[in-house]
């Protein structure tokens, strides 16, 4: 099996990679390193276990050569900022639903059949029900990340009903852990390591969602991936449960050791713009596969605090 | 009140602007004539009715100026022609959703507040339950140009969500009548007047889709818009019934007098890859705000087959 992994130096994508190596697939990762990390995947390189090709998708005649003899595409390449949007338009479009063309487009030009595609919770928008089930509709995204993440399930069903596509789309909760590169959790960290003794906190801190340990996410898509054969199959991945942003204060400010840390409030339903204050996915569908989940929410933001502080505190 | 009306000078566009001008609007249409005939808003041009900008949406800077001053954009431009999906894949990501991009920036630049979006049924995909109610989900387009469509939806939750702006999304069942330049009924007409001894059929022919006549819909557009204030607002737009393609057939035969024509299916349970065999939407959220459809689909056929006749054949 030859895997190509778009973002396999990328938070999620390397741990991925571990599992796709770790299991005898040949990968391929292609990432132009925007955000991902040369070293999160250095040691596979290094072993000659996976090819890597500093490729931007958004290059369509250098994206196509490197589809031949590819079995399967993981895309997990994507803009990780999702504040980003509210102070740059283009980005999501160019990197999100542009570049998921390109991959779509490379595949079908080079006979590439099976695509498992990372999208999102936020393409639910405001209002879902909580938990959220995957026939949840209408589905009308509030970001400009969740704009492009539904873009990109659209076009694989456009793949899947016009050029025999299969596929495999993620419907991810806020994945967290080791190697994370953005998010909540390693922004409280970076704030108390920049000053101990106060840690602000964007909205009121009452925002709830659902978080998942990125191990178990990514066994999670493998697990789907083996046990599921329609033309296109959709799951939502995460935990049965959630974890306020105060709760994560209180982690992160804990594990730090910051104890003493004023926690400020910016105030307001939401951290920005396009922020989705509560989220929360039925799992059901994945669990019924016969999946477990190892980390609850407060478990993965506990464990992700601890690694975090590691990778950035030292 | 000043409309800037993309896609103006074609086929549902140009209706629009009729009832636009009729209730005193002012108007300017951005059309690349690409699909769209000047002819069909010629008087109104010529009566200073409407302004009208030969310009390409995709060109953003071209764009931008066109914003100021405007109140609301009814945003209808876009590839009419889903098939072309099957043989060009960038058409509809370029006319389509980085289309609907550019309309969006530019009104975030110029500080224009109000969109309404000619979106479609396609949206839905394939196996929706028919009627299909708006709040249907998942929605996996199988056409590119469904993709487009949802991309484009997104989008606009993306800009209400993020940068405050007011949208009517108006999901079209297949719109059909005067000065229709696409579409089945199109078609059979330009094969009958090829070769009145035989018609070609795309599929078995027992497709089944829901048509609404031209002015209902664009009626209906400005009812919803009249009466509905959410920060977005989603409506199906369609008749209560079907019709088959078989009587489609039957219908363009005998208005054309070509009766003796053969009918020739080329098989298959739909008349291309991308193509929805079976479609009918729900049109409970529109006729509960009191508005009246007044042509059921057959009606609308007839109707159509009738005025496109006199166009084509004269």
């Amino acid at each position: 099996m030859r895997a190509l992994v778009t973002g396999g130096a990328g938070f999620i994508g390397s741990h991925l990679v571990d599992r796709l190596v770790a299991r005898g697939d040949k990968v391929l990762v292609v990432d132009n390193l925007s955000s991902g990390v040369l070293d999160f995947i250095k040691d596979h390189i290094e072993n000659g276990k996976v090819d890597f090709s500093n490729t931007d998708l958004k290059d369509l005649d250098a994206l196509k050569p490197l589809m031949h003899g590819v079995d399967i595409v993981y895309h997990l390449a994507a803009n990780p900022d999702i504040r980003l949007g509210t102070r740059i338009t283009d980005t999501d479009l160019n990197e999100g639903t542009i570049a998921t063309y390109n991959v779509l487009e490379s595949m079908r030009l080079a006979g590439v059949k099976k695509i498992a595609f990372a999208s999102s919770s936020v393409v639910y928008g405001e209002d879902a029900p909580m938990p959220t089930p995957e026939d949840h509709g209408p589905c009308l995204p509030i970001s400009l990340y969740g704009a492009s993440k539904q873009a990109g399930e659209g076009l694989i069903g456009a793949w899947v009903g016009t050029f025999g596509l299969q596929a495999w789309i993620f419907r991810f909760a806020n994945i967290i852990g080791e190697r994370g590169t953005h998010g909540v959790i390693f922004d409280f960290i970076h704030k108390l390591k920049k000053d101990p003794s106060r840690l602000e906190v964007l909205g009121n801190g009452l925002q709830e969602k659902s978080y998942m340990e990125v191990g178990d996410c990514v066994d999670a898509m493998l697990h789907v991936i083996s046990n599921t054969n329609e033309s296109i199959n959709l799951y939502n991945l995460g935990s049965n449960d959630t974890c306020s942003v105060r709760n994560i204060a209180a982690i992160v400010v804990k594990e730090t050791g910051c104890t003493d840390a004023s926690i400020e409030y910016t105030g307001g339903d939401r951290g920005w713009a396009g922020d989705i204050p509560k989220a929360m996915l039925a799992i059901n569908r994945l669990t019924d596969l016969g999946f477990k989940v190892n980390y609850d929410s407060e478990e993965a933001v506990a464990h992700t605090a601890r690694v975090l502080i590691q990778e950035i505190m030292g």
